[in-house]
């Protein structure tokens, strides 16, 4: 079992409080910095993103924007709007602009689906990502479905369907992969569920780690959004922070059926794209920043998959099923996860994500995210460092 | 009276096609150039921005983030929650952080506080931003307080605060200095308007423009952002975009009581802010880049005076009074607004607000935003011209 040092449980104690105050999510690793001293992060393992696909997008944005003098414009005027960058997105994903709005990351497009789009109950996988329930209005009611550790986290679609019906639910949520443990529904048994609960409100499906997801060994992603046209109750929700590394720009979007997004953006939306974010989305419906981007994709799952087979090698710990670009683990030899964030964060720079605050989770667990290949090797490295070290 | 060509209708007619598509607003300068080959734009006087100030904020930017390499953070991490944001803007307006929430640009304030505290009705002086009346709830009715042109647009005081009471008013916006006219409210009269009218649900002052405005030669702005504690329902919203020039990178805020702020930081905007967004925030909190803010303050007002003078002495149109960087100017030989910024875009590149979709504005109207001095001199002699070659 892993232990702190006093110096380490002070600085802790630090960490815990500025925890708290950050709700149900980590504080960024600037907050961190800014607020506790003693802190180097050098491998920030609670982000869940690609950093070579950061790389990819850094490329161009400096051939484009730095090297050209075009970055004063992106920063100086005012963005366009809504419709226009939906343009975009809909040259890419096969779905017609009028079933997109675009978001100031997919973040906001929940709390305005949330908002605006859902009432009575809503149906919530727990474990889940929080704003889900956190942002819902007052009156509406989060009802969970409890998937298990025992049963890895999967999801029985017949039960889950069952459920809804027995229990008059009107809307249901669904991240797939799921965040934290990555477990994953197959497009057969998505279409199973979307096509026998035509009755609900809204079936929303967020999709923001789909990109590092597969069915089989050519490693294709597979998106419900072009069902859209044909379920009228379907929502998607889809960051782009994850899959192209670049989170502190702020890009997502919405996809529903055309009356809602029109309602949504006749009521506001008007200039939620930073400049940035409209390079970006500009950048992505291009052709060859797609192919360059589709390489890095598949190199950092193959490493994803490296990654996970190595932390499955570690006794002390259980990893989780997952198709996603992170691993949830179970601590099982009596560690805190509390104790084993600040250990490998004060000892080693390696900041996880402590999942203590997840509703629906018994026992100690951390979250894992997969990183560059040389950084992934010495988070392994480190943590059975961590264990090795607590025999001596 | 201006008239155009043949090749300038059939383009202008594309110009307008897109103007209706983008709502109440301009199409983008990024828009116009992608839709339409023809356009090329050497000045944009329908962007309401200090230029000097992106300079001063640019300076920065190379040096603290190109140079140094950090933009790939802002770029690639999640930025730091609301509240932590907060706390820069909380240093330097005095206003304790509990009363503050950073919104990604103003309009996304204007949008939070329109859906989620205002009810029943809200009373609008016209003209007006467009966005406080498109952004109400279904059930909220907009009525209006017309400004006469007569009057210059001034609000009497007495009269406003009797319409307000008589006509059972629950909400009221009043944008200081206003928009599109610059119609500027002295403190001491807003101070009569917000302590008579404790009763109302909400007194949205919008302070966008403030920093433009002054009540002496020394130039100072007043903000009635401190009266907060005091008036429970005081809500101040304020853009950076046009003080600071930065309308790209998406920042503003808005003050109101802590229950409020508690209640929508709560419900939502988790990571509204961009990793840019925060990197300007945290640099508005230092005295340095203040300083330096502040000289190129007072160098704009002082041109915009210029600017104004200038105008004023075109014979063929009228202009307003205004406390803003910008002026609502009326054509008065009958050519139309229509016409006006068509022939000055394709003849000059001088892009010019037509408010022809204001409402409240009876005659041909267009606004026009002071930019760099030499651009300011470029414009007065392009509309000079255009005058001028009308009677050859």
């Amino acid at each position: 079992m892993i232990k702190l040092s006093i110096e380490e449980t002070v600085i802790n104690e630090k960490l815990l409080k500025l925890k708290s105050s950050s709700g149900s999510h980590s504080p960024s690793i600037f907050t961190l910095a800014k607020k506790i001293d003693e802190i180097k992060i050098s491998i920030d393992a609670c982000f869940l993103s690609n950093p070579y696909a950061t790389d990819v997008f850094l490329d161009y944005f400096k051939k484009e924007l730095l090297d050209t003098g075009k970055l004063r414009d992106c920063l100086e005027f005012y963005p366009s709007q809504n419709y226009i960058i939906a343009e975009y997105i809909s040259k890419i994903i096969n779905v017609s602009k009028e079933y997109i709005v675009v978001g100031n990351g997919a973040i906001e497009m929940i709390q305005t689906v949330l908002h605006n789009f859902v009432s009575e109950n809503i149906l919530i996988n727990i474990p889940t990502f929080s704003s889900y329930y956190e942002f819902l209005n007052s009156s509406t009611r989060a009802l969970y479905f409890e998937l298990n550790k025992e049963n890895d986290f999967n999801l029985n679609v017949n039960e889950y369907i069952e459920f809804v019906k027995k229990n008059k639910i009107k809307n249901i949520v669904l991240i797939n992969p799921n965040n934290p443990d990555g477990g994953y529904i197959p497009y057969e048994d998505l279409l199973v569920i979307i096509s026998s609960l035509k009755e609900l409100d809204n079936i929303i499906i967020d999709e923001s780690f789909v990109h590092f997801a597969y069915e089989s060994e050519e490693l294709e992603m597979k998106s419900v959004a072009n069902l859209v046209s044909s379920f009228d109750n379907l929502v998607i929700i889809k960051s782009m922070s994850k899959d192209f590394g670049i989170a502190g720009i702020r890009c997502g979007y919405c996809i529903m059926n055309k009356e809602r997004v029109s309602k949504t953006i006749r009521n506001g939306f008007l200039w939620n794209s930073s400049g940035l974010a409209e390079y970006f989305f500009e950048l992505y419906s291009r052709k060859e920043f797609l192919n360059q981007y589709e390489v890095v994709r598949r190199r950092y799952i193959r490493e994803t998959q490296i990654f996970l087979q190595g932390l499955e090698s570690i006794p002390q710990i259980k990893v989780y099923p997952t198709k996603a670009n992170f691993a949830l683990v179970e601590l099982t030899d009596g560690t805190k996860a509390s104790t084993f964030v600040a250990k490998l964060l004060l000892k080693n720079g390696i900041y996880v994500r402590n999942c203590n605050d997840k509703i629906g989770l018994k026992g100690e667990f951390v979250r894992i995210a997969s990183r560059t290949y040389d950084e992934n090797r010495a988070i392994i490295k480190a943590i059975k460092e961590l264990f090795t070290h607590r025999e001596e």
